[in-house]
């Protein structure tokens, strides 16, 4: 291993034993002297963030990719406030989430606690350093950032707004680091663990980071490789509900994970609301790829391929098919879907139970759009993504998702039994 | 992958699917159907354990790995009787964990959930198969079963009853399977995930076992690789008491993974405490080896070498260090440790609380014993191990510990506003 990002590593737990002991005062203390520092460094950073943009511009780097990088006053002060809402969440650690006595009268309880170092790997965002690096400390866990090389300046005159709050509130700088070198390979190093230093992996991008992540981690990573929504309108769905629901979900934002891909109409109803969905969704700009059926219901749906069932479009596209009922529809989700959010419309309260309790996914929805799988909809404050692995986080990741637990067992003398 | 591990791990699956809608009473009368053909069908497995025992004894296996591969009546009533007990435990799933109002009136329920599927990779030992299917049932999870060669005809003779069991009470035969081939490849294939169906491995042995199940793992583990607990006497402890722990924790069964490794006695109160206390070690039975003034406290201690200090005997054999305080116990153990199971004995509260907060171990101990690292001793009921990894589950690992959560959420039609 570098001997470099090993330092790194070893740095980083340090910090993170030190800090697992921090009080909720002076975490909140670091975070509102972060957001100090990043207003009052706004010229520092828009300069560092202009010499990124010189390199993207020569790059010829893609619209899009440099609008995410761009940094401006309205932004950075997003980032401030962004840093003292997460002062404001309830501290996430020493929390008794149960505690019982046995009738030896041993006192058990489970304790929340930080999980200890985080490595984050995201693209080239600079908000998103601040905001990792906010998560982390505010859960009590050492962060290694790694962004993307494009944003390298502009995370640099973050990270040191950072630094300053650590010091401010008398926290070793380690508690958040930034990986020093744009080489590749440290990315391998994290995710190997970096000679067991690192807890857990969260990546924050698109699905080839997620999917190079995913495959190449040897520790925990809480991430989803992709959101492949559904919104099933079942036979006994209120159609305007139905309508206003399907729209929300697919047009609100078409490129966050939540946003819907593909609608499931049952047969039942299909003569009467599937129309109007479909009028509804071409208004609002949106493509539409169906089966026989769909195409059938309105002009200009173009036919979906078996390959559309299965296609994030994170786009004004959407795939529409007919079913018959909610076990088809829920077979449907099982094969295609890919267990991150799914949503029933009905007003049959048997067939929402049903649906609720058989569809394998992090959230299920009724009568609900699915553009609510967010953290901050949930009520958990910021987040650092949507898990959709099975194990300990699923769905937001808050602050909370970012602790474990121990038990402490308090007793006066007892032993066990032969 | 073999085409017949593949099939195993797709009806495993859709098996899994199943259970986890199975009803309580559907699962616990399953329970109590195979503890039935277990008794019923004694015979037949005390015939398959002596064809395994006639192999093991041309092979002239080790003594102590023929013991735990030899099945007696009283044996396979202790079977039968565990699974009565996992019958009578509350149904972990399906529990409303936590349950919020968010202002826009959707109601979100946290809920449990089985895993999934979950594969047990264990030694020759045939209650294994019986224990970790039982517990993966009664948690809603499918299990893949791997044991250990030299238990392969009282395995199979055991899966048959608990198959017995699944068909009277009407549930996929394919909730429990036992791996049909002794081919090493198979472990290899577990590890992967089998195509992406098992979601979780959880090994049962030794040391050996779990560091290739840690090591080569694609999907998570729960495990521990060893268990090198500590009992740290505090200068303010009580002598009798510190005593009392200190020989139950080392002596009262010195191959379980609680059993304490390593005592460490505070230089305060050594003068008067450490003696007695090798003594009584001794008395029982135990080699102590100890660093220079635990050699200079009594005749007949052993020099301790560095690597005593991170070694688990699971054996009569004890490490015995003096430390200048709870920060040097604790830097000790920070260094030496396993982050299993660590207790402090002491009198005075604040030294207690500053050692519970800040040892990393899933179990930390107050004026009592690290034997009671164990989920019974916790009131869990049956225990499939107990787990040192951070996440999901960590200390003993009981039917709670086997499922994950989603969350419902139940609307009247809310959409997301812009």
């Amino acid at each position: 291993m570098d001997s470099e990002m090993k330092a790194l590593g070893e740095r980083a737990r340090r910090a993170a034993a030190a800090l697992a002991l921090a009080s909720t005062e002076q975490k909140n203390r670091a975070l509102a002297a972060m957001a100090s520092a990043i207003r009052r460094s706004a010229n520092a950073i828009i300069s560092a963030n202009a010499r990124d943009l010189a390199v993207a511009a020569e790059k010829q780097l893609k619209p899009s990719l440099v609008d995410r990088l761009r940094l401006t006053p309205d932004r950075l002060e997003g980032i401030a406030k962004g840093l003292e809402e997460i002062a404001a969440l309830p501290d996430p650690v020493g929390r008794v989430l149960s505690r019982w006595t046995r009738p030896n009268g041993l006192e058990i309880s489970r304790v929340s606690v930080p999980i200890g170092v985080i490595g984050i790997i995201y693209e080239s965002r600079p908000n998103v350093t601040a905001d990792a690096g906010g998560l982390c400390l505010k859960s009590g866990n050492a962060a290694i950032l790694r962004g993307g090389s494009d944003s390298v300046e502009s995370s640099r005159a973050i990270v040191a707004c950072l630094a300053e709050g650590l010091a401010e509130a008398g926290i070793d700088s380690a508690a958040i680091q930034m990986v020093p070198t744009a080489d590749r390979a440290a990315v391998g190093e994290m995710l190997a663990g970096l000679g067991g230093t690192v807890d857990l992996i969260v990546p924050r991008g698109g699905k080839n980071l997620v999917a190079r992540v995913q495959a190449d981690a040897r520790v925990p990573v809480f991430s989803h490789l992709e959101g492949i929504c559904h919104v099933f309108v079942d036979r006994d769905a209120d159609p305007a509900m139905a309508e206003k629901i399907v729209l929300n979900a697919k047009m609100r934002r078409t490129g966050v994970c939540g946003s819907a891909e593909t609608i499931l109409v049952d047969k039942a109803i299909a003569g009467t609301a599937l129309t109007p969905i479909i009028r509804a969704l071409m208004n609002a700009g949106c493509e539409v790829r169906g089966d026989a059926a769909t195409q059938a219901a309105a002009a200009g749906v173009k036919p979906a391929s078996e390959e559309d069932w299965s296609t994030e479009y994170l786009d004004a596209i959407v795939s529409v098919r007919v079913v018959d009922g909610v076990d088809e529809a829920m077979a449907h989700i099982a094969k295609y879907g890919s267990q991150h959010t799914d949503s029933i419309v009905t007003g049959n309260a048997a067939t929402a139970e049903k649906f609720l309790r058989t569809v394998d996914s992090a959230i299920v929805l009724h009568n609900a759009s699915t553009q609510f799988a967010d953290g901050g909809e949930f009520g958990f404050g910021a987040e650092i993504g949507i898990a959709t692995g099975k194990l300990h986080a699923r769905g937001p990741v808050g602050v909370e998702q970012l602790t474990t637990f121990k038990y402490q067992v308090r007793g006066h003398g007892q032993i066990r039994p032969q």
